[in-house]
């Protein structure tokens, strides 16, 4: 399964375009919706006030409520912009966004408002195409979750430690980072290879690098190694109701590139939203002056619990590709 | 620039195919195979006795001395194999290697001597191949270079501190881990996009998950953005003699998946040797009862200054790719 | 330039996904229109009545006019959709049309009505997307055109011979094939490989066989090749206003997988539609029995004008990926 | 199965890399040498006296006579050869030869002795690796054959009309074209896709214009459909023994870009020899000088008979990556 995803913040529409969704899945829209809405800013206290619908319009690929197997078209219009937001971001690039880059890429011809197609509303035709994912792995018993690892230094935050840590990043018009650790359970042993165009590791990396943020992915024990022996590192093979399992899985379900047939485990490290309300040092990109940047707009203090769903998407479409290597 | 990695630990021989190298490319053998050279093990006491010889024999696309344009082929003949050390892993598995991983992918029909494909063996033609990338990428202006940043929990360990618990493992039968820091120097701003295919920090990632024993991958500040807040981890834009730089690189060179000039920085994990000599558990697969594993054999007790080399290939490897997407 | 067309003839919508689009392209969309406005039927008594609006909308990758360099998504609408006129279809496919291999491949889940995602009418967004093509190749100087060069045996028909025959087809309840010739100018010499992947014929000629009716693609003589001698097929080299050039062009523009230089010609065999009035014999694939089927509906006695710019359209695809060949 | 072809006529070797072949294939090399003694020159006075000896060395993938599922590479030493005699070809391009476009394609790098990279002689591992597909086929029911439909104008020629007309040939220094009509049996219905990717039509195409002197490639009844009716043209479905089959197979096999479970029929246009003895004009492409350039060497009067199991090949590994696209 391909997908590509467009569109940009301010523009008619961003969505998704699917293909080789194999055909006859029941497209379960209640759950698209429901993990879409996981990703939905404004909820509460902690994400931007930006109200988004999210509704998506199947515009092909789907009759009689089941995928053809021909492209599936995904279409959000957006609404609920305030393009005069942004107006200074053209010459005066926010430091750490895509605005620099984007101009660098193309030419001063990016959409540069709200961030254009690097905005993290891009995420939402991800979160489709994820949903997507995981209504084709869930017959196939493979099952993906994530979990906030850390926030701002603090390990698996509660609830409560979360909204006390990103309150106060608030109150100081600033943001948080962390990292997300995510499990993918099912899938079965010898899926991949140890080269290049097929290794597990890989293609988890490249689905997760694909999410904006993610600065880091690990699997297994991941930079945990760094301070290993072998003799702890290694993951004894055992016998368990049958099957071949290991006793520990310090490699993350993958062995030489290859699934093992534990669950597949990964950390991917999310950097602090780069949009803050504090004042920071920027230069004007026609004038070559430098400049004291203060960012209007709605932004989130800490994307984590938003990015939850994503990376999961991400986890499930590279999981689907996985079940579906040659074996 | 595509590579393909063949061969076998014990078989005939190991190679590369390289195809899109650009033809008129002064083939420099003295710098290659001073490369592999870096990579070969029994240079010291801390890495496996087995002599390699190493010398590459280009079949195709050189012509007098300068690429032709056409796919290259280098192959290096195996020597010094001793394939009865291995017969016994064919039913036992050794932890945390390929050998269960490659019988459940291949059915059986592996090639188990020595870890067949899975070896360590075949990093010695990625490193031709990041020998080549280099030797296109010099006269761009972009250099590769890696150094250990973490050994068994010690951070940048002098090659003192590196003997001394590389030998302590090493008398223990064990291995350590650690992890290497890269370095791209001179990609221009403006390489490679946010979405899946070209995503910069996919295509690094793509390569160094494809080297053996690499299980994390993080750029810029990496999991460390995970204790930050966005004011510490953004990087203000300054002009610098005329150029647009950024005061910190917390980013590692890259936003939004776009290099934006800085140096690509980044962090690859290295998990410690699987092959250890002290005893193991494992089953045999044939019977499913336990056994008690013990390695025979040559075995490296820290490969990272070897994986040096082997991580700038792959670097360089992803630069060339990076440097050759659309602009 | 990567195309994903998606849609079916009687859902929501049809239309294209365009990814790797050069950013700064002023897009015409006068010229976009006039050239989807060449493949609109009901425009004289020659087409189905099918009356088609095809007003692209552009939902992404376009902004202030240009594109933006990232996805560009175009959709059209449906309209004008009779699908009671289809419904016998599901159980009884039409001969030589999709409904039985679509009904195979996508376990009969794909939309048969109109022939769904296997209509002429996806040939629309193909146009749009051949049109970006050609806005991107005008500037290099690169010009792409068809012309009819036989309609059911007539070589190259005048317009009153074409009519002539389609009419009397038509008037039998039949339709007509023939073939189409493309010439592609301004390709300069020393695009393209031997190999597989790279191959300018190769290339061409999966652009054009994406082309439903397209049944045949050579290149130069072509076929005619296999009534040649190598004295009479071979193309002398002369020189010419200090330019290298042939003195025939018989390789239609390409020796060895690689331009010369000369202009890339190439026929494409187009089958008459297989669409026709007349009573034909099918099976209904529920029961098994024979079936006596006469096809309802508005159709095409002859798809080539129509099929013009839509093998211009696959042709300037084609032409725009040789273009960006690795050089 | 991926396949790359490397080396030059004139290099130390030529051969091939295939990559996902399936583990567990017995590698009948009987089979294979077979499969490239019937490409092999010099076997009569029809074609190019020069001998190779075709042997191919397997120097990975596998192990104990059966594939391991990693990358094969197969090497073919070169030997008996004359550089001595192509050394005017690098001023002097050969018309219709790779001579011109090699050298604009790759800036005069390219290895020019014997058409280097061009030679027909890179045939021999395509034939190898068409027998690795037709071993992996012929399990699942799939064979491919070819015969000559057309030589010089004549249709299916038999053997004595075909030794007559290249003898005739031969004797005045020419060289003569042709058609090759291939055969696939027993794929299966609902293979493939619509679309540019997965097209069957465009996957045949793509492996055949990959033969070099492949000009034109068409299915079922090809070019022939420019002379016919709807009503001829269409092929009635049938039942015939409890399956659904055409009455007649004018498609070739292939509706809408999917296989419909009758046999794959095409034709490949063969261009002739450009090699001929017959003095013809070039020009000195250091000085612009026209020349009159008269080819030494040996050549092949016909490739037509030696051309069966190189198009048969390519139809082996077409055929393959047709039976393994998801379904």
């Amino acid at each position: 399964m391909n997908y590509t995803i467009f569109g940009e913040s301010h523009g008619p529409a961003i969505g998704v375009t699917l293909t080789e969704v194999p055909a006859g899945l029941a497209l379960d829209m209640d759950f698209i919706e429901a993990e879409m809405a996981r990703r939905r800013p404004g909820q509460d206290g902690l994400s931007t006030p930006r109200r988004e619908e999210d509704r998506p319009e199947i515009l092909s690929g789907v009759f009689q409520g089941h995928t053809t197997g021909t492209p599936l078209c995904a279409v959000i219009r957006n609404g609920d912009t305030r393009s005069g937001d942004y107006s200074q971001l053209k010459a005066c690039p926010r430091p750490s966004h895509g605005d620099y880059t984007g101009r660098m890429r193309y030419g001063g011809y990016n959409d540069y408002r709200g961030g254009g197609h690097f905005s993290g509303r891009l995420t939402a035709p991800l979160v489709f195409a994820g949903a997507v994912a995981k209504l084709l792995l869930d017959p196939k018993g493979v099952g993906v979750r994530a979990v906030i690892s850390m926030a701002e230094g603090v390990e698996y935050p509660s609830r409560e430690q979360l909204e006390q840590l990103v309150l106060a990043a608030k109150a100081q018009g600033d943001s948080v980072g962390g990292s997300i650790e995510g499990t993918v359970d099912g899938l079965p042993a010898g899926c991949g290879e140890p080269d290049l165009d097929r290794n597990v590791e890989g293609i988890f990396a490249r689905h997760l690098f694909a999410v904006p943020a993610v600065k880091g992915v690990a699997f297994g024990a991941g930079f945990g190694f760094a301070r290993m022996r072998g003799s702890q590192a290694n993951d004894p093979f055992v016998m368990e109701n049958g099957r071949v399992r290991t006793r520990t899985n310090h490699a993350g379900g993958i062995n030489g590139g290859i699934t093992n047939g534990m669950p597949v485990t990964f950390q991917a490290a999310v950097r602090p939203t780069p949009s803050i309300a504090l004042e920071q040092d920027t230069v004007n990109l026609d004038t070559g002056e430098p400049v004291k940047l203060t960012v209007q707009g709605r932004h989130d203090p800490c994307i984590l619990p938003r990015a939850l769903p994503v990376i999961e998407a991400a986890a499930a479409l590279a999981a689907w590709d996985v079940l579906n290597l040659p074996r």
